[in-house]
């Protein structure tokens, strides 16, 4: 282990390659991940690698790593056997006595694979057209999501799990439990990949696993470039998945997902729960079944009365039909989340759908279109009531994107503190259930791990 | 699930198949286990499955499990594709809605396969000559592990935890902390199986090899039928062998582990440290490396102290060179083990040793005869200074062994209800030192999970 | 490769290491493999290996590998990782550039474990008392297969292949046209393991088990060390077993195979035929369904109603309802086995007979008792009319069997060579069609692959 | 098994699944294969997928097959598990008792996968400036080869095996052992798929593999639309690949392949060798190794010879240092070629390409860019001195490409019939010798399996 004088922890240099050998790239892809010009992906690519080798870290500032580890580097070869990664002045955090965790080492191979492939398919020589399409944005996101060999034709037993990364130990042990129940029933575990509720289900259910001796488990773990920094993969992840942003990331939980289980969170858990309502909602998807569960602790029910007030003012009662709130009961909701994965398995035959990604669900372009959270684009929301739901869930999500991005992703915090808070508008009742409900956030010290919250909004009726 | 009036837990029949097949008896061993005649095997066989069906029970009393399933039953059936379990009335607890725990019905096949091996190939007809010798009762152990397929070519990588199944929840997760940096590092884990010491390390180790995507992995249970009821197998274990007698099961562990970790706990604890140094402390055993690390969070260090100044009174001040105490560091304790493993290694292959297997180690006949702690014999044992420290250690094993017997095993258990508690004689330096840990291993309640503790011995000095 | 002066053929060193390292041994067992002494197995060994390593080779006479190896010799070692075996002046026809065929190592590890089980559990400590019951000598048989890992909880699906080592080019390429529709249809191979017919079916269905994608597919050889020799094992075979005997052998055959095909063969092939159809006469087997069909190309339609004709005289029109005979139709023979297959299956299923060992066929002691083929045993057989078809076929089998034995076993060899002849006596119509089947098979060369045949036996009406 | 009126033979409908589920298809891709409009490919599937369903027909006619089984259809489904097909009057012979072999339903997947893939990223969608640079065409190779999941990261041990698909029963049993002893030694066939020199050396490798227990073997079989009717893929072929045309099918033979034998064959044997012989004689690919070996039995002799001076004739002496020619000794060739693998491994290393593709190998875009031959493209080939050996080797591979085409292709065929033979122009030695071989070809009846041969030629000087 190499203490280099530019960095305040220990590093190491190493040499990784592929142990199941299944990671081959074509030259071309590997030219465009070394090439740190404009177009290139060399960039992306450190700032992806240095998110999965510090795992574990308990900073959500996306740019602490980068000052941690400032002389960290990255380079992808292609090789006799496939493909090898070189690292320099690696986190000697990702190590045991020297080796890299085999974990991590895979989790950094799908990090190359993605970021190769988006490169590819969804680069600038890419025909543009296809991303303005509804069924041409499903259709990437499909393709990324083959080249992950994620799609496995088995039957339906994919349960994501939403929650927040700064939550209570009490809450963190409740995901565990959730976890448990769920591995028992064998369902596996799709999250958003950091800490807190999203390594809680993982952990829990790799126990339960362990003794009903499931040996091809999944714990998928889906994140994008904007946020992985923020939440760095826990190793139990054996499939990650980087959507090239936040839309397509939410798309593909929604067509991988076979029922949604709902933990406590902060803002960014607000913006899956309306994305996913704002859709359920369409008339189109009325008969689809999609198992929906809002659960914690019983120290957390008040947080989802707040959460249900909050969804009945904006989305109107309806919404509520959508999604059931069990409170301090894993066994019941591993068993009502059974049941819900049956009726979907049953409806994917009926609808002649496949097992393995939804394509059935109805996602208007709204949905898709990456949303970029600028001042401007913040100001102009349209939260009034009268809107159809899901016109108003889609802005309500993208209100509660942008300060996501406000409070950990780079861009957006860099916006903030050029420009300072974003401002929000819109309907008077609506406007003080939001504020009402990002100050209960602040105070449950859901918006960030460490340090003092300052808000990067402010809401004005 | 079916309540039946006779239980006061529910309980449900079931019909179980192996799933890899493994399990093939002939109709003569199918015949012996459902014998339930004097020479048969199915009133074993019965208490045996039913502590594995309750696995978890907070419980440690023998008599507990078949007071609350009084209608419980096995039988053994040879069908067309192998053998097939029938189980009646058995625990509603081993089961996920009415499924039974892949791993539970695992351990459930062990069971029989190891009582059947057991009553042929060590039963009335075998050829009682074989269990007279230190080799015959060596090949005895081999064949029942060979049979469990517990010997298997992989490199050195097995550390055997010793340790309390009644232990505080400090010391318990403190044996996770251990196990997750053992397996970090590639080691398999060997308990006695049951709660608390023997149940953290696997769990640790579980994620940590999920980690590293081990998928190969061994948590090896070893157990007897007498303390099987007491400290029932967790479902982590993924090999489950059951000794016929406790001399057997500790053979099994200094044969099959290449390092043994001990955390704090009772008796069952002290008569392990002493079985194993007192066949160290041979001379026949002088030059062979054998890893043993003494281990527990800050809060135990005292614990520690007490048994070293035991150690070193009893045994002498050479003991110590054979042990390494390190308190409150999980990484050094699995680095520590994994160079002594390595030496290991090495001198298996200088001395043409099996890896598997410590053919080399120097095990006397004294330490394998099997003790029966009656009050005679426990009065009857030599306590005193001056003998070789080998012969010494093999008393006071047999002095704990039988507070052990009359803590939780049922024979002994019995025995102390009708005449009292067991007198133990010897030196009074010996004695007092002797006293004074049987009462501290009370205080710190390590005797018995639940309940007031009455002590079945009386230390006459 | 070295080419000492004492050998006419090439040979080499090496040293072998299990791939798989299922194979541990106890240090008995390599004890009694080494033990060149009286007890001793070390020269069976070497002849069995030597018959392993000169597979393919076109003679069957079991002294010439012998004559040609005289300087062969193994050894067997405990080591770090199990059994290592050393070969010195081994035949390089076993090797390819150096390396030995790892099928051939293969069968070596089996032959090992085979020759050490006997020697164990069979050998002069074993309670002499177990092999003088039926049930005791079943058990034996039932013991050695199941340490062999042949008893394998599948559907029943294994062809046991008979017929002669010494057959025409005609006759081989229909037994690999057997085989390949037998594999076509998912059945796996059974078959003594030697040349002629005893590899063709195995051939055949290797390319159809590849077709098929088979991949967990059973080529089984079973042969016995007095056999070996003049049959030695092609590598196909993936699973080789050595019973001690022929009438241990012949057992296995039947208590293994969910059906039979005999092809045309020699006087071996007519001992099996008269085993089986004796055992399927008792009144005991009336109603156990056993598929049993002779086959071979249209040229060979004269050589099965000769056998017929024998059949029919000697055990009555009765024994032709428990065969079939097809000529020139391999696909007619494969549905005709896959039919019958598939009754035995349900047979089983409703005795709650196993699938991999057929507890519920009758074979009596006397069927079951090795027979030495001593002049004067051969000249005390019974061959006359009025006895029961059973008795009268058991008799028959060992007058076969006998001549097997002058032929090409050592023993039996010996033996000729120093009292002439053996002399078979029984009614005049009964030893003409004796004579008449006999001659019939010199003259088509099925006695002995090279040289003039000098019949070892006269048959006195 | 129904047999419709409108057919001559026996058909069957079913419905197939795939076993490793491994397929995945988009909505968009199983719409491009199922529209049977102009730019659809479902006429294309069709035609395919009957080779498939043909093999081992003894029937080279690309048009035969279409005739006897005219009413033969196929549907690909998007279904919850993965694709399914679906058949209708499909030829019952690639059936087993109403079951498709395994292998052959393999195939119709891969031939669905490929010519998926081909119509999304070669399709007309696709842009199309990428097919029109050398590295452009080199990628797309290689897309569809990962796609295939062929680049697979082992150590090099592919042989490429050409040669012809009519050949003498002597020629063809030499493939067998020349695949046998390639098998022993563990190298993997990659051929062209059809009977003959293609199927040969598979079938000896199988029964080596299977002796040395190699069981993730690699029977790799590439071949094209335009012939796969001709030569239909025989179901041991474990990978089959479509490539789009004979450039890009040539391509993948040279940058997959470790080595090339070339067994005795007709014009597309001629065409295969002038192929690799224009590119390995650049002088951009000198250093580069390459195992080039030509052989056959000894009645093949005269046909190597002439084959030689054919080719000392065109491409001069120089040509011949890049092939070594081997008569009737299978082991040597395996030796051989073993030799040359090793030396293209350090190749590898050393230049930093990868094992499972030749990225280092020059190909210029004249060998790349698809020839059409028509009568004026096949009147305009410049066969004379003078020019650069791979300018020349590339227009002689064009005429002998072409006369493949009139001979076996559906496209070539019409042409011919409608306008009557080619016309071949050059220097008159090099005609006359051009003259000699195809005649020889005629003679030796390697241009059709069957009938009278009507040359598609005429050879101007």
């Amino acid at each position: 282990m190499i203490q280099p004088a530019s960095s305040t922890l220990p590093v190491q240099d190493a040499r990784i390659y592929p142990r199941g050998g299944l990671d081959v790239l074509s030259r071309t892809e590997v030219a465009r991940l070394r090439d740190a010009s404009a177009g290139g992906m060399h960039e992306l690519l450190r700032r992806c690698a240095l998110a999965v080798l510090t795992s574990g870290s308990a900073s959500d500032d996306p740019r602490a790593a980068r000052d941690l580890y400032p002389d960290f580097d990255i380079q992808v070869t292609q090789q006799d056997r496939g493909v090898r990664i070189d690292l320099v002045n690696a986190p000697a955090m990702a190590f045991v006595d020297g080796e890299i965790i085999r974990g991590v080492a895979e989790l950094l191979f799908a990090t190359v694979r993605d970021l190769a492939w988006t490169a590819i398919e969804l680069g600038e020589d890419c025909v543009s057209g296809e991303l303005d399409s509804s069924a041409g944005i499903t259709d990437s996101v499909f393709g990324l999501l083959r080249n992950a060999r994620i799609l496995q034709p088995s039957d339906p037993n994919l349960v994501v799990c939403w929650g927040g990364h700064s939550i209570s130990r009490e809450e963190y042990i409740y995901t565990k439990q959730v976890g448990y129940e769920l591995g028992l029933r064998g369902l596996d575990i799709c999250t958003g990949c950091g800490p807190g509720a999203m390594k809680g289900p993982m952990k829990g259910a790799t126990i339960a696993h362990a003794k009903q001796r499931r040996s091809r488990t999944r714990y998928i773990g889906i994140t994008e470039p904007g946020i992985i920094a923020a939440e760095s993969p826990n190793p139990i992840v054996n499939h990650l998945v980087i959507m090239p942003d936040i839309e397509k990331r939410l798309e593909a939980f929604v067509r991988l997902g076979h029922g949604i289980i709902v933990f406590p969170g902060g803002v960014g858990t607000a913006e899956e729960i309306l994305y996913l309502l704002g859709i359920l909602l369409r008339e189109e998807n009325a008969d689809l079944p999609f198992p929906l569960i809002l659960t914690g602790p019983t120290i957390a029910a008040p947080y989802f009365e707040q959460i249900d007030r909050f969804l009945r003012l904006t989305l109107g009662e309806a919404a509520t039909s959508r999604y059931e709130i069990v409170i301090g009961d894993p066994a019941a909701v591993s068993k009502k989340m059974t049941a819900g994965i049956r009726k979907v398995r049953e409806a994917r035959i009926a609808h002649k759908d496949s097992f393995y990604f939804n394509w059935g669900v109805d996602i208007p372009l709204e949905y898709q279109r990456p949303f970029v959270p600028s001042h401007e684009a913040m100001a102009a929301l349209d939260l009034h009531h009268g809107r159809p739901p899901s016109a108003l869930a889609a802005d309500l999500r993208r209100a509660f994107s942008g300060i996501v991005a406000g409070n950990v992703k780079e861009d957006g915090m860099r916006r903030i503190e050029q420009h300072g808070p974003f401002e929000i508008h819109g309907a008077p009742d609506m406007m003080q259930a939001l504020d009402g409900l990002l100050r209960a956030f602040v105070e449950q010290r859901r918006m960030k791990i460490a340090g003092e919250y300052r808000p990067c909004y402010r809401v004005v009726a």
